[in-house]
């Protein structure tokens, strides 16, 4: 065990002895990354906005552990999804697995409380998740999810409130061009009738070939769809004619439900399809709604409607927000059907296509104000003087180094700050602060009571 | 493999299917928790709160993967540590754990990132940390760390901003009565000059037993301490003599001063912390702060100040906040001494120490208004006038059930509401939303753009 062994040899060197020391190479695992504090802050900013938006709406914050037994995920999201859990024996041998979703464990929860819990259940759920994908550009192994779900109302009423949900956090985030495809999957499955595709093993190949339509486009997906099924070209043509079929409004809706009129499961796609878009239009957020009845959804649970969201002119970037109604998932742990949608933000996928937009813009600097010391020997009172500028408002970095003035400001340029204070004996027996803007220069005395208010207004 | 075989009949039935089910318990791992809504609200304003302490001080964020190469983390946390991890072979075969605290990620990113990190680096770091320790009242597998850390500061400026950050925490977070202990190991290592243990194995395993004294008492104390070395009766009451000192200023560090003459590091110890303290009174936080020389810290990696914050009357629960100067640790990565010093508060513990002690309260409704809407058909109208009651400033909640007016009151008494607004043709037409309150009973008709101001003023 090599490993081990250089890990002891640094072990001791921090306890302070001269040993030589086996070094450990600092390093990250393929797949993971670090949010140093001019990324995550960003970040932070970005998921709090997004939690003020869900709380507006009602929903409550849930919390649950990252490890799960193995048995509460396995079986969820298909075996591809099954290969991909990080899954190991815990010290006492059971059989455990990282989350992979946010999902299930709310599946397990309202299965769990569910006399606690009163339906219809609304939460929100902010945390990272793990899934050993390969791993590429935007694409992690660890990456924080934001759910939003409404458990317990089977009614079209739930999925519009959903979608309204998602349209208000990609508004309260500044994004100005996005659309939410919607679709539902009774009218794939109401597809896969007219073309004879029946088995569910097959029906489940065809929709998760379909649902890489965007990434590997039509003639490889009709390849995946021909290991699952023997589909003739003729209806190869007619399924890839429906999914690319035009719906703007009711008159195509009409015409969809026309030529489904042969599958039960089809029509009831349409109709919800027509009730929900018809409620989100009237609610007024139907310009950024589209029916796209191509978008398939890769996980196995959704059971009618599915969202996808997309940035115009990012679309590279995949969907950023997606979703949809997965009225059969908690029977797995209920034994009751428990209808459910919700809706799941890619937080780190939009933070990349809104910095690639411009939209998010990196602060190097923590603080407001970079308060300069002249004199070290005089620090408690440089803490005395932070703690009142806190009071007023401001976030103040006390430099601590004990370095020449100009060092100082040239620290505080270094760590982005625009903004720099400074304090000496004569500042400190005065009750005043000189203040310093250190992109144009402008340098004043003030009162330490005004410091607050010194303009040009702090960044933030 | 039963539980795959479960798993999978599971995922058939939520294909929609009438196979027959084999249920899987919803169940958690022993030692792990759920936060539902009730008790995770309170819980994220705190960690809100804490944030906001942590930035005004220009401290920035970081983040993390859960998942390190266990090289990284092995040796770090002792023997005991070592075995607690969570550690596994992952997909490739790689040797991997989750993290056990929050520092020696810390210490790896300093080393990873060196060049691009402004040095003193300030940066706070809230996040889970996962150890395979025996589940006790309190004490779980899974938890949430707080952590504010400044790296590349040696001087006892640094030790008194982190000490000031963290009396500056509890004061933001409303508590009122509590006691930051302070010590230096320094001193633990010259009262261990004093008593003839030199052997380092022989020190770290005398540290880590004092460590217990709250928990274990002085006799068991003593039996750990002799497990580690032969100490005769009068050195061990000399030993205790010199933990249970009472020090309360600067007369009290002359004598210990002088007792520890004999050890070149005792007295280093004696006179960090006194110039520690003097800074820290200086600044006006002195009342919050006490020598105590009996605190050791279990963790391997400190060096000299350490840090253990008490609520007064809920001690009990042990250190809340606690942390330290680890000047060793990052040698272990960079191969060079670099100076850190942290804190770190157990935000769990808190929570609990706080609720016993009345502090914080569950809230169960995540909204301020429950709008209940007269007939479904107008739903779309009812999600109008939320989005306007929201851009006012309110978290509304639409009822979604479809049912009669007075089972939708009902349900947002049952969901913890105490304000409840309604909407029906009349209102509709109006401009008006009928609003009550559901405890008083009160109730009245105003125009929407009143509601905002609607009193009594709607519960936070």
């Amino acid at each position: 065990m090599e490993l081990q062994r250089s890990a002891r040899g640094a072990r001791g060197a921090s306890g302070g002895t001269g040993d030589v020391v086996a070094k450990i190479e600092a390093r990250l695992l393929k797949g993971f990354r670090d949010y140093l504090p001019s990324e995550e802050g960003p970040r932070l900013r970005m998921l709090d906005a997004v939690r003020r938006v869900f709380e507006s709406f009602g929903f409550g914050p849930l919390q649950t552990p990252a490890i799960e037994y193995a048995d509460i995920l396995l079986g969820k999201y298909g075996d591809e999804g099954d290969k991909l859990l990080y899954r190991f024996l815990d010290n006492g041998e059971r059989d455990v697995a990282l989350r992979y979703d946010l999902t299930v464990p709310l599946a397990r929860v309202v299965a769990q409380y569910g006399g606690e819990l009163v339906l219809p259940f609304r939460r929100y759920h902010v945390a990272p998740v793990w899934r050993a994908e390969k791993p590429g550009k935007g694409r992690f192994r660890e990456f924080m999810q934001c759910d939003v779900d409404i458990v317990g109302e089977p009614s079209a009423r739930a999925d519009a409130e959903i979608m309204t949900v998602g349209l208000e956090v990609l508004a309260a985030l500044g994004v100005q061009a996005f659309v939410m495809r919607v679709n539902d999957r009774r009218i794939l499955d109401g597809a896969l009738d007219l073309v004879g595709v029946s088995a569910r093993t097959a029906r489940t190949a065809v929709l998760r070939a379909i649902d890489k339509l965007p990434k590997i486009g039509r003639s490889e997906v009709e390849k995946e769809i021909r290991v699952a099924v023997p589909l003739e070209a003729a209806a190869m043509d007619r399924l890839f004619a429906l999914l690319g079929r035009e719906v703007k409004g009711i008159a195509e809706l009409e015409a969809l439900r026309a030529e489904l009129a042969g599958s039960e499961v089809g029509i009831a796609g349409v109709d919800g399809l027509r009730a929900l878009l018809t409620m989100v239009a009237a609610a007024g957020y139907g310009e950024r709604v589209a029916v796209d009845l191509s978008i398939a959804r890769g996980l196995d649970y959704y059971t009618s409607t599915i969202y996808e969201t997309f940035l115009v002119g990012h679309e590279a970037f995949g969907s950023v927000m997606s979703g949809g109604r997965y009225d059969g998932l908690l029977d797995a742990f209920s034994g009751k059907v428990t209808p459910a949608v919700g809706i799941s933000l890619g937080v780190d996928r939009l933070l990349a296509a809104l910095t690639e937009a411009g939209l998010v813009t990196a602060r190097k600097s923590a603080g407001d104000v970079f308060l300069c010391v002249m004199d070290s020997e005089r620090h408690a009172d440089a803490m005395r003087i932070a703690r009142a500028m806190r009071t007023a408002g401001l976030r103040v970095e006390v430099s601590l180094a004990g370095q020449k003035v100009g060092k100082q400001f040239q620290l505080a340029t270094r760590k982005g700050y625009r903004f720099a204070a400074l304090i000496g004996a004569d500042e400190i027996a005065a009750g005043t602060v000189a203040v310093k803007d250190l992109e144009s220069g402008q340098q004043e005395v003030l009162a330490l009571a005004a410091v607050a208010e010194w303009g040009p207004r702090f960044a933030t």
